[in-house]
């Protein structure tokens, strides 16, 4: 039977450990589909000095993106450059020239997804777009078939594997912020400026892209409540286990009465689930079902290989559509038309919280804490105090019951003036519904 | 757009978690297809006495299932039946009919399923199983399309949720074996007669279906090495704790240089991995890629509704096929003829063990053990001793360093035959490499 035909545009990470893959597990993936995936153009900046795999045989080589998708003999075009403005401008004349597309592009997919996936389906071709977010994890294929006649409630992903990375380092190591940090940029996880990965960039935009599937609903940057890990010591996992807990940078998306609640921040999660057990650099998502009840996927969030695989498989996937004669129909981020989804304030969500301080101690501290909180109607449920050699910058722990995060942040307000504090209370929800 | 149309065989637990999904999630279903899934006809010995959810309408209902695979308007059959006679034929009438097929049938697929892929394939109709394994993990969407482009080295399961159960209650409350097993019972989630859950046999019909995914190999249940929970003991979880280890009932299937090596049994796994956080009766599968690495699926094994999640995000499937007029093409049981999978002699594995004694203490007792370690070549670990009163029934474990399961199992025979010994030693391996 004859091939399906690709065209690769972009040869960085992912480019190449697709181009590896092709080549190496080209026989199993032509018995998975009854024919070969044949990579016929490939278009880089320097193409002319990487290495195209010998098993690959002759590939036409250019620099210059439009001879790919203009390209006669090329059906599937596999965007891998990365980025909003070439990249769109790459899959757009895909589209037009009627090619079908794979994209593994966060950015573009977040920014003009439903776009996107309304003009390949005006113009009758495939898209995929597995590799776009949590690179190793089958997120898409998860969300579109597996579990498709569920009704997500709620979706929380590990989705930054350089803070879960330092945050478990600072868990098992005691080893404050900067050291860790130095520690993952030396290890090549982190970048020397490392606010996209600390602060929630990178992470809010793959919630946006996940939410958005999961949800069926727009969701744009700005409707996620985003913090960072900067405040989080291991001080804090210390009184964390104490409650049985642990510290992870929780990418959250929940159903509630109001509408959609949507965050980045840490948060403190039960060590006895299993989000809590995801280690190191790796991503996970912890889906929770209507019917289905609890899902959790869990991989690579990111890497050559681990990405190229849910390429490869986007290609496979693409490739048996276009040799059934099925173009897409239905938008993913379409489906829920219901109305129940709209992203809404994380001030009105409900959560107990953690309340940590650092004071300069002195009679009268705990009532006067206690006296704001029972003015906001927030009611007090532990305080912990680990042993402390120092009068002067002693760090204690209240602990509270359900209450809303405007409450929260009105009282943290209030404390933060009080002449005692050190820097304002740090307050963390606990996500202990899991 | 006109609906597609299905027909249910099979009203128990799954039936009616299936019954109620399309009834209440209709809308959404709807949504994501373009299109509704419309019931138009049931069929158990009971229906008469059943509950059709008022939202499904006018459904056609009968005692007689080749009433269903017959009718005219029925454009896809859920065998929800069980069991593999009634079953088969009922999939392979509906087949015959041109009826395009969901099953959630374990043992039919375990037993029959590349025969009836074969048969569906050349009948140009539809067949998806999502529901066969693992009810509310979409294990077959990931295999069949999130990492289809990798190539799976090894595959892990925790398969069976009342053998995961009683082992973490064992663990967590040291409770022995008979006492968690009668709680089981209690809770329903062990039957009467255990034997199908905790000698194995579930999780090796489990087993013998996702391998043959995975490895796109024929597996029988004669290729899998297969041992039973009844001689974990809470001691047993002491000593693996202090090794950092846990012991949970593994159904591992792994590629070696000799072939696949297929097992159920219990085994030491290291704590700080993602599959030793299974608690309860959870069920969940780690996944070795060559290219990808690792990957990990979880969620409930079984369950009317999360089955019953999986019965319907097939339907979704298989209606989408059917509207793209897209007949199956390849069977997901013979991806590899590459002769790499062969399943071989678990004989031939290389592990390290965990080796618990139950001795008369006497002088010279290691003595004699390591005398008979050492005539097999095996490299002795460590010795791990807990606290213990009693001379008469001394309990003690010894770890040794990688060795073949063959030597282990002379090692273990020769030694059952020592005086001092008061039963046969219990080997596990440990299976560190997750």
């Amino acid at each position: 039977m004859e091939e399906v035909n690709v065209g690769i545009v972009g040869l960085g990470n992912v480019g190449s450990g697709t181009l590896a893959i092709l080549a190496e597990n080209g026989d199993q993936i032509a018995l998975k589909l009854g024919y070969r995936l044949k990579v016929v153009a490939v278009c880089s900046r320097s193409v002319c000095s990487k290495e195209i795999p010998a098993e690959l045989g002759d590939v036409f080589k250019t620099t210059e993106w439009r001879e790919v998708v203009t390209h006669p003999d090329v059906q599937i075009v596999a965007e891998l450059v990365g980025g909003t403005s070439v990249a769109k401008e790459i899959v757009n004349a895909a589209i037009e020239n009627r090619k079908s597309v794979v994209t593994a592009n966060k950015e573009l997919m977040a920014d003009c997804g439903p776009e996107i996936w309304d003009r390949a389906i005006h113009a009758g071709i495939n898209l995929a777009m597995e590799a776009s977010v949590c690179g190793g994890i089958p997120i898409h294929a998860v969300l579109r078939e597996g579990i498709s006649g569920d009704r997500v409630m709620a979706l929380y992903g590990i989705l930054n594997g350089t803070c879960n990375y330092m945050l478990t380092e600072m868990e098992k190591r005691e080893v404050p912020l900067a050291g860790v940090l130095a520690e993952a940029q030396m290890l090549g996880y982190a970048e020397a400026d490392p606010s996209a990965d600390i602060d929630g960039f990178d992470a809010r935009s793959k919630l946006v892209l996940l939410a958005a599937l999961a949800f069926g609903e727009k969701i744009t940057p700005s409707d996620i409540f985003m913090e960072g890990i900067r405040r989080i010591s291991p001080l804090d996992f210390q009184y964390a286990r104490q409650l049985k807990h642990t510290i992870r940078l929780i990418c959250g998306a929940r159903k509630t009465a109001s509408g959609l609640i949507l965050f980045v921040r840490p948060a403190l999660i039960p060590t006895s689930t299993i989000l809590a057990g995801v280690q190191g650099a790796y991503n996970a998502v912890w889906v929770k079902g209507k019917y289905g009840e609890d899902t959790f996927y869990y991989g690579w969030g990111a890497g050559a290989r681990p990405t190229g695989v849910a390429v490869v498989s986007d290609l496979m996937r693409v490739a048996r559509e276009i040799r059934s004669g099925s173009p897409e129909r239905v938008s993913p981020f379409a489906h829920e038309r219901l109305g129940e989804n709209k992203p809404v304030s994380i001030l009105l969500q409900k959560r107990a919280y953690y309340l940590r301080f650092r004071v300069d101690d002195r009679p009268g501290i705990i009532a006067k804490l206690a006296g704001i909180l029972a003015s906001k109607k927030i009611s007090l449920e532990a305080v912990l105090q680990e042993p402390c050699d120092t009068k002067h910058d002693l760090p204690f722990v209240i602990t509270v019951e359900e209450t809303s995060e405007q409450s929260i942040r009105e009282a943290v307000e209030e404390m933060s003036h009080l002449d005692f504090m050190r820097e304002a209370p740090l307050a963390l929800p606990m996500e202990t519904a899991l």
